[in-house]
């Protein structure tokens, strides 16, 4: 058998009905899939390290598949670019060992939602980034991410359906949330040993509640808390939101544990 | 008379086919006299400072028009971007002196193009930077660059049946040409008092010959110097430039005359 081949994806979402193969759908897992097919004259199955949903980017989103014919990593790459459209590349591919599995041998993911206010954004760059109406305040958003590290039961962030599944359940440790910030443009980046569906946005639109006046922190503990009787945290919109690594070894940074979220300037 | 409005532009010109308005085509001019009709009920003819090809990107592009209807700026620039499609943002709306005119009040303009080569780009960066199969020689395309600067008969850099046309005919002063290079990318600055049809892109396919080593530098002299019977430069692809201002004051660094081609590491 022909060695496993692991590839690092990026693609923008805004056209794109999220990663997982779907009918009727656009989907990242459906395109890559149907030039694998193309590439390899067979149906080629893939397996991602993590689903994103419809509208969420990716620079460093990893799958494998196990190739039916030996062809150098460096001619599927380029095989499979000029097979894709445009706004989904593989950025690398290389073999590993069979024992690798692109979402079992994940560790951790990293995520950025980035955000503007004020100037309006040239088109480039609202394709990536949330755009406010007014500016937020820095102060309430770096205090709400502060809030965020650590092993919590997320239950309160999750899509309900996807509660309890596993042996985690819906507790997951967050290592990093940091924000940085500056003309007029903010970042967000997490990192954690594993992210519920949705996640990231809820964080990100419980984090907004608090940065625009409409909540207290005392309202994103009570979530963090796992309280029922609040309605759950609102989504962030996708658009702002990339997935930018998948971990597969635990980063040198995570054994301190979980780290109070810092702010930097850009 | 209502106050003239001047508007500062961003467009992806990516699924444009260029700036002037045309019948059976979407244009920026086009896209942006719809919106522009549809919020003062009547037709608005504008006046943009110049013509991008198709394909071409903007994140500086100014045009002006005479409003029907006192509506304030930020009024106009709402409704504006709300009518637009997602791919042109008007980024400013100030209203200026009846004597300003976009095309003959500017008195020059700064484009960038954008390179690339070694590893695959993400999409969003491929929209608006041109991949190059293999790295140019750094060196040589400094040196190319360094040979423009100046007053110069740039007739060989223009389409045909453009040349001579105004008092200038083909004849303008290139300020600046500036090389950044590092980690694969390299991005061209050029500012000069104006530019003939496809100029820039010219400049940059006449560069990439000789970084590419297809070309001498005596080739690049020869063209400079007008000789008709070379074949004309060969013109590099829209997608990598970008018009990012018009000027309408010289920029101070422009009293010390042309200046010779820096390179800067990014």
């Amino acid at each position: 058998m022909e060695p496993r081949l692991r590839m690092t994806l990026a693609y923008l979402g805004t056209h794109f009905a999220g990663w997982q193969k779907q009918e009727n759908a656009r989907t990242v897992q459906g395109e890559l899939e149907k030039a694998l097919a193309r590439l390899y004259q067979k149906p080629v199955p893939t397996v991602g390290a993590g689903r994103t949903d419809a509208g969420v980017h990716a620079d460093g989103q990893v799958a494998h598949f196990d190739p039916p014919l030996a062809i150098p990593p460096t001619g599927v790459l380029q095989a499979l670019n000029s097979f894709l459209p445009w706004d989904l590349r593989v950025l690398q591919v290389k073999p590993v060992p069979a024992s690798f599995h692109a979402r079992r041998s994940a560790v951790g993911k990293r995520y950025r939602y980035r955000l503007a206010w004020g100037a309006v954004l040239p088109p480039w760059e609202g394709l990536r980034r949330l755009w406010l109406p007014r500016a937020p305040n820095l102060e309430l958003l770096a205090a709400a991410l502060r809030m965020l590290p650590g092993e919590h039961d997320f239950v309160r962030f999750s899509l309900s359906g996807h509660a309890g599944r596993g042996k985690r359940g819906t507790v997951r440790t967050l290592f990093v949330a940091t924000l940085t910030a500056g003309q007029g443009r903010a970042d967000m980046i997490f990192e954690g040993d594993g992210f519920l569906r949705g996640m990231v946005r809820r964080l990100v639109g419980a984090a907004l509640e608090i940065a625009q006046g409409r909540q207290e922190l005392s309202w994103l503990q009570a979530l963090m808390a796992g309280e029922a009787s609040l309605p759950p945290a609102p989504t962030a919109p996708p658009h702002g939101l990339t997935l930018e690594r998948v971990f597969y070894r635990r980063p040198k940074r995570w054994a301190k544990g979980p780290q109070r979220a810092q702010t930097l300037r850009f």
